[in-house]
């Protein structure tokens, strides 16, 4: 006996493992605790699953995760349409509305350009991006895809692209993290945050 | 907004977070992932839950998982059954057959008492094994439950209530583990090994 034995439980802990993040210690965890649930649940798990791949797709404007035609930011008419914001993945989306501060629309990439990892500008969410940026309505794309060396390639390759349409193109300001103690910040940070200095109206 | 707003996506990030060891991070990668698969695959990966929890029971001897009645271990009939490993969960069984010395059958607590944890006597597979010790056929019970405080505490409580029956029990030896550095051993480690010193020829 080299494993299980059991084939159904070597799939299931094949199936865990497949997943990102998970090595073969965790989906044995995972697939033993998967057993000791009644049936009734893990049932409600596979049907979650399975539910959640049908229902969930992307929002036709912004590429967001929705169970609509388009989500509810896009839908909303009182946003201001004239600035998007460029995100890497769903969740920064919600981190930016957290802040409560903007009342924009966005618009997700799902993923960064990383020729290392052989994502390409042709495997993220760019023409739909561009498809907004036919008229007159757009003034200005953020791009808030992260101070990474993938997030400013991203960026910049972006701004190449949406400079020529007439469009202003920003990025995230970079500096010193609020509540941030100045001895524990990096270097590259701190000289950041020197150069990017403003007066104490906000100027 | 102030999360998804996707209903079907949010309950399966919260089955995943119901998995021991996932954080709500966790949780939301993983959700993500599901999403990022073909459907084929995701409806697969459902199947295979479904399926495992379906076809995987407890062996009705030793207790380990198995989809048939009886497991392969308990089914040799080459094994000496004269000797019964006890041991915390089916993963402790693969370790000690990976030995390959031993010829010898298990049985599965499936759990360590544990009040801390809510784990009494009655929530392991102890009936089972005293069962299985109604016959003059067992010889010795060697408990393998691990040298913690709840694997002590478990072997103890089974200790006093095998010993009566006439049988031997015994637990694994302790002492440095194999190709152990002394510098990195703890203390209580280094005095149980001195304490159990042996001669060269294994005595």
């Amino acid at each position: 006996m080299a494993g299980y034995n059991v084939p159904s439980l070597e799939r299931l802990i094949e199936q865990f493992e497949r997943l990102p993040g998970i090595g073969h210690k965790s989906a044995e965890r995972l697939a033993y605790y998967m057993l000791s649930l009644p049936e009734t649940e893990t049932q409600k798990f596979a049907d979650t699953v399975v539910e959640a791949k049908k229902k969930i797709h992307f929002c036709k404007v912004c590429c967001n995760f929705t169970d609509k035609d388009i989500c509810p930011v896009c839908a909303d008419k009182e946003r201001d349409r004239s600035i998007i914001i460029v995100v890497k993945e769903p969740k920064d989306v919600i981190a930016i509305e957290r802040t409560k501060e903007f009342n924009v629309t966005y618009h997700v990439l799902h993923g960064l350009i990383s020729p290392m990892n052989g994502i390409s500008p042709a495997n993220l969410h760019i023409k739909e991006l561009l498809a907004r940026l036919n008229n007159d309505e757009v003034k200005e794309v953020i791009m808030a895809t992260g101070p990474t060396v993938e997030g400013d390639a991203t960026g910049m390759y972006l701004n190449k692209l949406i400079r020529p349409l007439g469009i202003k193109v920003t990025r995230l300001g970079l500096g010193l993290p609020v509540g941030a103690d100045l001895q524990y910040a990096d270097e590259v940070t701190i000289a950041r945050s020197i150069k990017n200095r403003c007066s104490y109206d906000g100027g």
